[in-house]
């Protein structure tokens, strides 16, 4: 690729998915260019795209330095960074531990994405009011919210004794709740002690000031 | 554990999660105790169980050969059984492919359980009936299986040129629907050749008949 660095990560502005991925290569301290799809211009789902992520959704990723290897799912290209880039374990565990953060990845990607997503989406973006649905997707942000307290009332991280991919993963979509006001009748740092003050330690890290600093602005263009 | 088994699994009878553990417990021929958690009765929220599985969702497996090792959700699980018990890589893959292998464990457990599961949800269990988000999942449905054909109708599995765990895991959802009249319109062997190829092979597994002769009987008990 012309722009020269290790990583193409095909991305967008908006989305909470692509930013996991984002804080990791900074965590890394890889190269990469981002290419932000245009979801209104459908770029997501153009057949140059479907070649890349038959499934039409962001992140992928494309590793010039391993012959153009290309991953998506945000747990699969995780994974493939730390196996490949964090040889010292930096944000990655060892041995057992492998299983137990690649747990927690799944609950983030099965437990966590989808249902906040839903919660947003019946709130924000469907056709009609339906205050049942809002309500059952609301429910399950505080029940993962309720999982994640659970955990981090007895234990500071959620693998071993640092932060991993594990925890990083949930900054996105954490975020979106706590900075907004999906879910209105959330005290979080009342209810949620733990996971509040495992969330604020996590978006205090360099990665995740540069990456969020990098959103804001393009946002505001 | 006084039954003798290498495994427990905390599974359940009706929902399809649990069913993806037991298939590749067969294909590997390890050995495995069930216990089915009753949900009418809130087994799986008990703190005996929230001990195993914080997260108060099946399935967990102890690995009673290796200090009782814990994991739960399929993704994390399937990769322990498989690094561990599948030396010969029978139904898993080798090298870079192990994180093509990740990507597509990754899509069936955050793009095709949980939105098969609401359609299911919103179609049998939500309280009103609503139209629009029957529909809405219906369409994610048919947007799944269109991704899977699409690849399917170029290479015959998932991961290289063999069955692995990617394609096991996508049986027991992908069966919910063809199995039933979830989504009325939708005429599989038509529109979906190639998924329909691939789903009766994998059906027509030995593991995989043995596992839903078992849950066949279960269901009538």
């Amino acid at each position: 690729m012309s722009h020269g660095k290790q990583f193409t990560l095909y991305t967008h502005i908006g989305g909470p998915n692509g930013w996991k991925i984002a804080i990791v290569l900074e965590e890394l301290g890889l190269t990469y260019e981002s290419v932000y799809l245009d979801f209104s211009k459908k770029e997501h789902k153009a057949p140059e795209y479907l070649k890349v992520n038959p499934n039409g959704r962001i992140p992928a990723i494309i590793d010039h330095r391993n012959n153009d290897f290309v991953v998506w799912e945000t747990l699969a290209i995780l994974e493939y960074l730390v196996d490949k880039y964090d040889k010292n374990h930096k944000v990655s565990s060892t041995g057992q531990d492998k299983y137990i953060e690649l747990q927690w990845l799944a609950f983030q990607v099965s437990g966590q994405g989808p249902y906040f997503g839903q919660a947003s989406w019946f709130q924000k973006f469907h056709a009609e009011k339906i205050p049942s649905a809002i309500e059952r997707y609301n429910n399950e942000i505080k029940r993962v919210f309720g999982v994640l307290d659970s955990v981090l009332s007895k234990q500071t991280y959620l693998v071993g004794d640092k932060v991993t991919i594990a925890d990083l993963s949930f900054i996105p979509w954490n975020s979106g709740v706590v900075n907004s006001s999906l879910v209105p009748d959330l005290d979080i740092e009342k209810d949620y002690p733990a996971l509040t003050r495992w969330h604020k330690e996590l978006t205090e890290r360099e990665s995740v000031k540069k990456i969020y600093a990098t959103r804001t602005s393009l946002q505001k263009n």
